[in-house]
């Protein structure tokens, strides 16, 4: 029997690539202002303000664009020019707009792991964006529900583990962050499994984490999740 | 027997003020450009950027403020300040942040209305900054589910009123807004209550519309729901 019924999965950087565009973008503001700011203080000023302004921007390239023009303009002392903030604005703009990329053997263990189990999308940030890449991306049609959240705590995936009908100890959710997909699903009782991104968004760190030790299971890359989830059934 | 089970509402301009912060950021702007711009041209080009920019960046403040910016730097032909650009930033925060006012009479009505029907909150928008003020205003707990979405056409409100469990013609819709509240409901076989709010969103402009023609009904405050919700039960 399939102990593990229904499987929640992230989307940037677990389904599609995202968090390469912010770190393009942070590569693309630092030659901008080169002529205006050392390198190292960018890199550490736009990650206080991106911070700084989380609570009230929330995630997302709209945000990020504010952020960027915000840091430019205090670390420029008001020198950066109109012409150089629209570049920025362009940049957050080319940046929505950019092509849905899924990271290899998406498609495949997607239809693989539909056959036996009811799939869920559980993915935070903008609304509008989300909807859209989630279109874009092809695979709507393969999730039962797809959840858009503001952020992902242990209530959020109680609540959306109780919509499933199924008892938390038959979900596991997929994901790339450990902050925002995995530690609050175990903590929640269901099953975290953990494939990390080549990029860490600076604010899902997590200094200290050990599998063995927090309840999760790590993988390297998607095309293990269908034998993950099958030894997470033989534990049950 | 009430026929009228479910209510769903608007939340911006029908239960709390939102619209006049939009107006009075443009005040503000032509105020803060007219060295630069003449203020009849400005309007115009803010209105036109924001509807080019709303297939990208959707409703809500973030995306309002990139346009705000993306106008000034085009107008000024890049002679706008980067202390200027820094001054649109801070009208969006501050627009971000704004208290939630509630309209007269609304937390009355509500507590009418919910003695006899059950109650949805539809909202569009910013997802956090939606989360943000249903919870500031004090209502959450009146309504039994709360829809954020990112359109109100006719399918948005055939999916949610599906999910109430109620036909169509067991459901009112109460807003500010023709194009989002009303119309599309009483395509969906829904009642529409009108309830116009001062200013208008350019957006939500409807060119012509009649109550008796088009089938729905307008109000001039929300202390008149309850006995409007009841003249549709004796309809029924």
């Amino acid at each position: 029997m399939d102990v593990i019924e229904v499987v929640g999965f992230d989307g940037d950087d677990t389904l599609w690539h995202s968090e390469h565009l912010f770190a393009d973008a942070h590569e693309r503001v630092a030659t901008l202002l080169a002529p205006h700011v050392e390198r190292g203080v960018l890199e550490r000023r736009m990650h206080e303000v991106e911070r700084a302004n989380l609570a009230l921007f929330g995630y997302g390239i709209k945000g990020f664009t504010l952020s960027l023009i915000e840091t430019a303009i205090e670390l420029t002392e008001g020198a950066v020019t109109a012409s150089e903030i629209g570049e920025l604005l362009t940049l957050g703009k080319t940046m929505l707009a950019h092509p849905v990329d899924l990271l290899d053997g998406v498609t495949d263990v997607l239809a693989e792991v539909a056959m036996t189990r009811r799939l869920v999308l559980i993915t935070k940030g903008d609304l509008l964006h989300q909807e859209s890449k989630i279109a874009r991306s092809g695979l709507a049609e393969r999730f039962e529900q797809i959840e858009i959240v503001v952020d992902k705590d242990e209530q959020t995936y109680r609540r959306i583990i109780a919509a499933t009908g199924t008892p938390p100890e038959r979900f596991a959710m997929v994901g790339n962050s450990l902050r925002s997909d995995v530690l609050p699903v175990v903590a929640a009782g269901g099953h975290g499994v953990l494939i990390p991104y080549e990029f860490v968004a600076e604010h899902e760190k997590v200094d200290d984490a050990d599998p063995a030790r927090d309840g999760y299971r790590e993988l390297e890359s998607i095309s293990g999740l269908p034998a993950a989830l099958d030894a997470l059934d033989e534990l049950g």
